[in-house]
């Protein structure tokens, strides 16, 4: 059985909930055909996300990571397909620290790309009949920064030698969200989670 | 205990269904606090719409009419504010037939306001999480022709006598809808059907 | 040679400058093919806008009226089909004064159809290389209100019976304004003055 | 006096003209305070876009590279961040090639940052009136394809060594192709061929 560590964020900007946690929280535990899950909670701060995911790693000894996190205004799930080595803010993280223009990595590549099988994630929810889409650019927030964290270290041992694979997810506002947020898009969290069960499958599968 | 009359239209444009449809559908005979409900469907068709609506309100004698209708695109339920003494169609209807810049009604106002409690109805609906908002252009479709024709009929007699009022709620894509079209915004079946008996009920109790 | 009236509004909602205004201040003695135009300023105040438009009217006796506002956020010149009989701002007008579901003449139609000959402007404005588009709704700020109080006036004697036509045109950011504003769509006063050129022609020759 | 390159692509998806050459080809032989420009038309071909701009650096021998490519539907001058080593196309290039997934570089690095001062361009450009924001996804087409070209060899002999820089600018739809496109938002080209010299001119005086 393939083991998959799944994150989601903590609330960030005010927000009561963040959409992601909503989302992945209920999936701890859970076993899928392929995957067993075990989730953890990510904060939504510079640098500190980077250190727990790597802690989580460390502990579960995943085969797949698969990090979630909200992506405010858009419509559909977003399967990312790129980190780049910059955060700048537009807002504070949750430990009130603004970035601008700050490489994450001042020795690290421009760009990690995703070692998740994107465009067949994408087809698989879809043929769900889910929205959802390849994004080619994850931000330059926690998101970005997490999922640059998360590459760079895939690339090195032992994680590449043992072939572990993972990326980002980034989903829209839930509805409850919406309905305070100027109407934007929404999804709801039933439908996300099957999306992200999906995800986690098709990444086990290939 | 108020009688109300929900009607959706059937599939058009290709698509299989009618988001509309599938969400009013299962309220036939639904009871709520305040209101009874029948339901029926209308066909996608100039001319037939508005005769086929009379036909259901003579049978029916509601007390209010909610006509609801796929706005694909929407991202939140839009509770139309006016019909339009026009119809001019991007796509024929389903009878084949394109009109082009053709009143409704040659003796008709330029257009009626609907006379359902819109900003209640659009604050109900977001306090139950749903996202909602007014809208001011029912479009120049078949929706729009059935909105025109209902306030038209409900201005006369007997109906402004007995005080019946009605409008028409735009509701967004499915999500399966969404994703076969472009990853438009969506909303689920059961929180629009939600949304539909919030704005039933809050127009029976004005 | 026809006589037509051009009206542009004055700088709100904290903007330096209004692109309306900019568009059409150089108008004013213009001569073309089919026409003669003067041009008044409007203040953008609910009440006042409608009785300075009455008295340049009376002032001037136009043959064509074309009222010219701002739409920051649109791509394209609008040309507004239908003014409504409601009052309702997001933001106070230059007069401080907020209305809220606000009726603009309690014995009026709920809506009057603007009587410029929309889609052949938008058809001649296209043809010229310039983004044009029909629109329904004029919003319910005081390009609204201006527009109601315009073709409620038109329907009535003198007017009716001299077969006076009027309508409104919304148009977006000029590209200075949309410099500051989260790059919002623009396009430039030269060539939205075009455009109103245009409409002035074709609303003459019709 | 430091010699930039400045590249426009040909017409491509059936437009009769390209933005971006439209903007670019009179700027040949222009000179500025900080700059000396050539300009070169580049076709819009995977390959041989890469191989066309490979041949006019070696014959200019610039110290700035500005390609500029067109990007119907933005609305204002977008700065490049990265480009990325996929090239993935929703419509065939100029041969008649579709790339699905395709490495650019089977050795490349994922992503290629600009070189550019992109903020720096950003601000001087919104400083002149005209609408500019910073992009982080080229997109997939020729655009990105010749920006992970140019950003790979200025990495490597001799052209890293020399300092020389370089990145991509996208550009929107002028106006007259806005009218035949759905009313996107546009531009016009003097406005964008304004921003075109402030952007060399900020490259070369950093």
């Amino acid at each position: 059985m393939t083991k998959v560590l799944v994150t989601g964020f903590d609330p960030f900007d005010n927000e009561p909930v963040n959409a992601a946690w909503e989302v992945v929280r209920e999936l701890d535990g859970v076993q899928t055909n392929a995957a067993e899950i075990v989730v953890r909670q990510i904060p939504t701060v510079f640098g500190d996300s980077i250190s727990r995911l790597y802690q989580a790693m460390d502990d579960v000894q995943p085969d797949v990571i698969v990090c979630v996190g909200q992506a405010g205004g858009r419509s559909a799930v977003s399967v990312e397909r790129i980190g780049v080595n910059m955060s700048d803010a537009r807002i504070p993280d949750n430990n009130g620290v603004s970035l601008v223009e700050a490489p994450i990595d001042t020795d690290g590549a421009d760009g990690y790309f995703s070692s998740l099988p994107v465009r067949s994630i994408v087809e698989a929810i879809r043929g769900a009949g889910i929205p959802a889409e390849e994004s080619w650019s994850a931000g330059t927030y926690v998101c970005n920064h997490l999922l640059y964290g998360l590459m760079r270290r895939l690339k090195q041992s032992p994680w590449a030698e043992r072939g572990v694979t993972g990326g980002f997810i980034h989903i829209p506002f839930l509805p409850e969200q919406a309905a305070r947020n100027k109407n934007a898009p929404s999804l709801s969290a039933e439908l996300v989670r099957k999306a992200v069960l999906i995800a986690v499958d098709t990444a086990c599968l290939k």
